[in-house]
């Protein structure tokens, strides 16, 4: 129904992108709502970010991710052309500007799945473009259950990324809209209901105001 | 399904209401939209104004308006316990602030279905709490047929009504959301799609600092 709708309105009415940003702790459901919304929604498309650690077998560059050595990630970085990086287990990883800001002026939307730290960075270059969703779990034991169903971790194991759940979840004020993750249709359907009515918002409709002009024209 | 998700929240996380602004040109669907959304949504209230015009056959005190003289409305104006006023055909109608604080406070929205000029004096005054809304024709034609179907109107009087609309929708940049009404079942279904996103801001969702701060305790 919200692509529905989507589709209706670009007919008539020019919009802007937006990005929109899901973060969670892990377990928490962050990474099942974006692949259910990339399905759902042919407008909108996954960031693909670049990243200097190997390519895996299965990975294809340019869909996974983009694969560049080490000094061309300096070069992005030092000319800005980074919208947010960091450093994980030695390797970097970053979002290229260029491709959002094209997706946003013909009007896509491109989904991020990262973390409060790219999000926090994220705010700082693109403020009026990003729509930030941060996901909870309705209980700790559950956030237990799915971390133990889709792993065989040691108890030891379970026990720290629980902690690290704990300590990411206290970044939820940061975040525009919170969808607490007690069934997962449901939680679905928040965020594409978040998604829909931020297309709807006046700023993101830039064609409106020709579109008023034509209406006053008929009188 | 928006008022289902919401009565389903309410059990877990205590939340602050909101002021749902419609505004349209006359004849853009406003108070349809506004009636169905009454009808459908038990969580959001008409906005129940003061006037000092004398109360019709057919009307009740309190539910249609609180009718008072109009040195009681003049110290309301006063004392501040006025959200919005206006003087229309020599009669004094406005918003008690009391009752929408009260609602608020108690996580119920409430409706307001007024013009642009209303709806800057509650910005002033209720900026994080309004949520506002413009609808918008499709054309000039169809506005003025809804007009014509409405009404036995002279041909003179619609055209006064058209030149009316053309001006009061040069105010559509004033509002967080635009709705072009072209279908008022999509219309209406656009309406509660914003609703229910509004809902679901962090900053409105009063308990979840409390709800993250049990979470966090579980561990």
């Amino acid at each position: 129904m919200p692509a529905e709708r989507d589709r209706q309105h670009k007919d008539a009415i020019a919009r802007r992108g937006l990005m929109l940003v899901l973060s969670s702790p892990s377990g928490a459901g962050k990474t099942t709502l974006s692949r259910k919304l990339l399905e759902a929604d042919p407008g909108i498309e996954l960031s693909v970010s670049v990243t200097t650690r190997k390519q895996r077998s299965g990975e294809i560059d340019g869909r996974d991710y983009h694969f560049i050595d080490a000094q061309r990630f300096e070069t992005m970085v030092k000319r800005g052309e980074l919208l947010e990086w960091a450093q994980v287990f030695g390797h970097h990883y970053g979002t290229p500007r260029a491709p959002v800001e094209a997706a946003l002026l013909s009007g896509h939307d491109i989904l991020f799945d990262i973390d409060w730290q790219g999000t926090q960075q994220l705010r700082e270059k693109a403020d009026h473009d990003l729509v930030s969703v941060f996901v909870l779990p309705p209980s700790m034991p559950d956030l237990e259950r799915r971390l133990r169903r889709r792993a065989q971790d040691s108890d030891e194991v379970i026990r720290a990324r629980m902690a690290t759940a704990a300590e990411e979840m206290s970044h939820w004020a940061e975040y525009d809209y919170v969808v607490i993750n007690t069934d997962i249709d449901r939680a679905f359907a928040e965020v594409q209901t978040i998604l829909a009515a931020e297309r709807l918002k006046r700023e993101r409709q830039t064609g409106l105001s020709d579109f008023v002009r034509r209406l006053q024209a008929q009188l």
